[in-house]
């Protein structure tokens, strides 16, 4: 058994590749952790990536990464469309493999006490890891962006009540893995697909943890949706509610996609409950012996 | 990727645990192989455990187990009920992940031909190995047993025509991984499982690369299957076909067991078929980006 923590850093910059392969570098400086999936986008004018390993490592990947936005990014000169508070702008930690939520909440604690203390920078904890209610949003914690913040700073749950003069502010927290799932479906007639998602979403009354929207793709109807708890509701479930209304609808699936990454748990949960393999458990795949 | 390997050596000796713990540990000398499942029969006079790892450290392992062997067991003096023609009676190799199975044929030539010359000892091909066809069914190479061999040994793949004095012979070859996998039905009627396994099993004309037995366990019916390769009968296959037949029969599915290991790619290549996730690819596993 061993604890596997996933940590999706994102930092406002997302033009200039230098400063963002240095950003990248650094969370690769900690050899023992896994830095992969960097993703950049120049209108957001944002850069995230993930990074896998156990809680100590994670943490001290993600902190260098950090502190390199710190030296490398200026907030006052930073423009783009994504909401943001800081150089750092949002640092979520996800269990992955036999670690609890509660572990990953003391993780972002454990990161948030760090940062204000030898970088200076005042942060707030969201989702999992909020103190207030209200802070569970992301939204809420960013209202007003780095911009407001430097005006009139709300009371942080780490740090001073003063925003760090070049690296704002950073929002730090512990939530569940997402998983994004797609359906497509055998016709070329998007309300299918819009019929069917407003049905097994749980916003509508169907399926609890699902979100689910209608898309046309490539020319067929697709059900793109995100599992927030895949311990709730796990990718075989959500394929057989979707496979029911399309037979009643008389349509079939062509196929399905699972968007990403995705952790070995939501596949072992997937055989037990679909074959019936009570006791089953993960520790029976030969690769993981080998891994551990 | 990596290539990953299986081995399980079978040595003939199931009694002192010290001999026992000597061949285990020689194994176990190569630091970057996982050795484990070690069994042993008294019955039989016989043990066996497992080595995972990449191809040559897999070699390597299990060179040192079998010469540990040589030194420590004396053919003249084993008696047990299971058949067997040497100290380290049988050596297969089996493809895990990302190898081929001529990749493995080629490992075990590699390793009996280091036997013959290094240890002295004669070694015969079977399996996918064998050089002869009727050299690919075990029990034809077993055939008279040591006792047979001391006295007229056939024409082995690597070595002498002399039978070794102490250590005897040794089988190699490779094989594909089998997975041991049984559905237990809602009825304590015996029959019904044997009337399903009959429909179901290769030989009858069922599923192919499935083999199948009905059993009374803890009262009730059992479904008990050699599944010899999964890439053309996979667990979640049979499960279905099972279905079927349970359906026309009127009887429920308890559940099911997967007995022992599994290779990665068998829960893959599961949730694929099962789910029409086309795309799929053991890559898409967070641990596996950490443990490679």
């Amino acid at each position: 058994m061993q604890k596997i923590v996933e940590c999706v850093p994102n930092f406002s910059e997302g033009k200039d590749l230098k400063i963002i392969n240095h950003i990248f570098d650094a969370a690769k400086s900690i050899k023992s952790v896994r830095v992969f999936e960097l993703e950049y986008n120049t209108s957001h004018n944002r850069c995230l990536f993930t990074i896998v390993g156990s809680p100590d490592d994670v943490l001290n990947s993600v902190f260098e990464a950090i502190k390199k936005a710190t030296e490398l990014i200026d907030m006052n000169k930073h423009q783009g469309e994504h909401p943001r508070i800081g150089a750092t702008d949002v640092v979520p930690f996800v269990p992955v493999s036999d670690i609890t939520m509660k572990e990953c909440v003391k993780l972002s604690k454990k990161l948030g006490e760090k940062i204000a203390t030898e970088l200076k920078i005042p942060v707030f904890l969201y989702e999992a890891s909020a103190t207030k209610p209200e802070n569970r949003n992301l939204a809420n914690v960013r209202k007003g962006e780095y911009e407001r913040l430097k005006i009139k700073m709300n009371k942080p749950d780490y740090g001073s009540n003063k925003i760090h003069p070049t690296a704002g502010a950073i929002v730090i927290g512990a939530r569940k893995y997402l998983i994004a799932y797609n359906v497509n479906l055998d016709t070329t007639d998007v309300n299918v697909a819009k019929q069917i998602a407003k049905k097994i979403r749980e916003k509508d009354g169907g399926l609890k943890a699902v979100k689910a929207l209608g898309f046309k793709v490539d020319g067929f109807a697709q059900i793109s949706m995100n599992l927030i708890d895949y311990e709730v509701t796990n990718f075989d479930m959500a394929y057989r509610e979707i496979e029911k209304e399309t037979k009643k609808l008389g349509v079939g699936i062509i196929n399905s996609e699972i968007y990403g990454m995705i952790p070995l748990e939501s596949l072992v949960k997937t055989v037990k409950n679909t074959f019936k393999v009570d006791s089953f458990k993960s520790e029976q795949i030969l690769e993981k012996k080998l891994w551990e």
